[in-house]
């Protein structure tokens, strides 16, 4: 299954999995593949620990996961600071919706963060707050792959980025979004159907894949949504993909950071219990259905708000939702793709890459079988 | 790429095509694979007219394909005779649908049907209207392969197929459909992703196949919902499927009854102009977005009603949209999946097919090559 852009980065299989965990990303690389650690919920300076721990960790490379989007609010205010552009959005954000937030936790008797955690921050979300982020990448060598969702990342982060010797790339859930991608002449694109955890657009992978693959000629598509199986890689390859970009399925890994109460939620979830919903960040994105995105969604409430500032009135749930897992079950962030259904038990994060790779070929001792009929 | 379901229905290759259109299911069955006629729009009278055409049109065998719900308003009325269930459903359609429907087509200048085509029957969409057409299928040998859509079929209805000799099996949107399927006794499931054309489910084609595979054992699973090529057929068949049940992409053939100006419209369309929407048939359903599937979405207008009272409504709007597909273009029931957008050109039935074959044994060839770097 080793595609060209395997020998650019020196891995072994082109298998990419997206997690906001390190102890992941450092076992995904070490069994051949690329970890690629979500850099969204970090500070600069707690990006820096967890790079210069993923150098200490990793044998060969791993990727970063940058968080820059192409349309926010707020776009264009680059003369600001992190911190005055955060102050300039939270004025943005009508009270209503910060009470309906804290009410919503409250009945569900989610209980406040202790006050020195209480300071919740914008990190990424915007190229002000990811700026510092990419700074950190570039002082680590084995960060070889940087991938930015939500849009083609600003010209001066690409130059930075290539210069170095490191790959862009960015995600797509459109033709037209791919080609935007090409023509700011990124390395590769990250192709993620409907289905796929997190932000997403409206067409599945089945259908997306193959018109993107087409569209972009040589540049490579990771193929994204929906994958949980070798099976399913032989079926992205098969259909023209340079390998498989994955993320919902190390959620549920031994080493993942995840609480156990969360973990549970996964693996008792079917690939009927998620809905696309603005209610955490702004944007549509995949996640488990729970109390939280049906309140959002009622005629009689408060509308999600724009990217970022949802994310803003978000943001101390997200935490307490970490925080107090058990308590926060019924409201708390869960994204996550269709392929949560596939997700059934808890696995080591290197037995699940030897699995993929396994089904990989069996999927194509199929195939043959069946043409030497 | 010949599996054991095509042993069974002595065709070449495992590709299905469903279709309203005999010419286009003969092409198909002519080529190799098989074509379904779909029956639902057919008297028993009219589709014994079409079967005894494709008796004499066809070489080898075909399908048909039913849509018999297992719900609907009306279940459970099987002591009526079909005049008797209409009636009866008739008179619980409000006034108001009828009417809203009639100002919407008005409005666009879509012509009124000729007195003597006016009378809209309801065909196929209940047990009690599709029971003729089973006694049809029945007398016809070559129609060796039953499918129905929206249920697992009645109990009499599977004994009759299976025990003529005829392989009988149902569409599925989900594990549970699948398994209850099985349960029944079917021969195959057809499994169509939300991305299908027609009524689907929400779970997708690359999610909802391998689980379905794994799901139902040794049951054959033909693959639906957004294959519009032979790669997709590769990556299908790499997932465990028995074959691909395809339908959108026959609607764009030359040999196709379907009007110039709504092939024009398909060959237009890009994968996002699709819509899951109950306005036509009362279940979710994937067709081409366009003013009246807005118009009965908006909060101010009619909820579409069950079916089959919602087709009852529309059954009229369809006609006049077939009648008159220049003026009826932005009111046209266009039931289509999302690899609409895959669809560019019109080809010849047979010419499609040898790209299917040749582009299947490309993604074989593409997967090979990667397995021998």
């Amino acid at each position: 299954m080793r595609t060209e852009i395997c020998d650019r980065l020196g891995i072994d299989v082109p298998i990419f999995a997206f997690t906001h965990c390190r102890d992941v990303a450092a076992a995904v690389s070490n069994a051949g593949g690329m970890g690629v650690l979500g850099a969204v919920g970090f500070s600069a300076e707690q990006l820096e620990i967890e790079l210069t721990w993923l150098d200490e960790h990793v044998k060969g490379f791993y990727g970063v996961d940058l968080v820059i989007p192409a349309r926010y609010e707020g776009a264009g205010m680059d003369d600001l600071s992190p911190e005055q552009l955060e102050a300039a959005l939270a004025e943005r954000v009508p009270a209503g919706h910060r009470e309906f937030a804290e009410e919503l936790l409250n009945s569900h008797n989610v209980p406040h963060l202790p006050p020195e955690e209480q300071h919740a921050q914008l990190l990424g979300w915007t190229a002000v707050t990811a700026a510092p982020q990419v700074e950190v990448i570039l002082r680590h060598p084995k960060a070889k792959l940087v991938a930015n969702a939500l849009g083609t990342p600003p010209k001066d982060v690409v130059e930075k980025i290539q210069e170095s010797g490191r790959l862009i790339g960015a995600l797509c859930g459109s033709v037209k979004h791919a080609m935007n991608h090409k023509n700011a002449g990124l390395d590769f694109v990250v192709c993620q159907g409907t289905e796929g955890g997190g932000h997403c657009g409206e067409i599945t992978s089945m259908v997306l894949w193959p018109q993107v693959v087409e569209a972009v000629g040589d540049l490579p598509v990771l193929a994204a949504g929906g994958i949980g199986s070798g099976a399913q890689i032989a079926a992205a390859l098969a259909m023209g993909a340079a390998g498989a970009w994955t993320g919902s399925l190390w959620l549920t890994v031994e080493e993942a950071n995840v609480p156990p109460a969360q973990q549970q939620t996964l693996l008792d979830a079917s690939s009927s219990d998620t809905v696309r919903s603005k209610s955490w960040t702004g944007k549509p994105c995949r996640m488990l259905k729970n109390d939280w995105t049906e309140a959002w969604e009622r005629s009689d409430t408060p509308s999600p708000l724009p990217m970022p500032m949802q994310m803003m009135v978000a943001l101390d749930a997200v935490k307490r939702g970490h925080r107090y897992p058990e308590a926060a079950k019924d409201v708390a962030f869960n994204p996550v793709g269709q392929v949560v259904g596939m997700m059934t038990k808890v696995e080591r994060t290197g037995a699940l890459m030897g699995r993929l790779v396994e089904e990989y070929l069996a999927a194509c001792a199929r195939l043959e079988a069946l043409n030497q009929r």
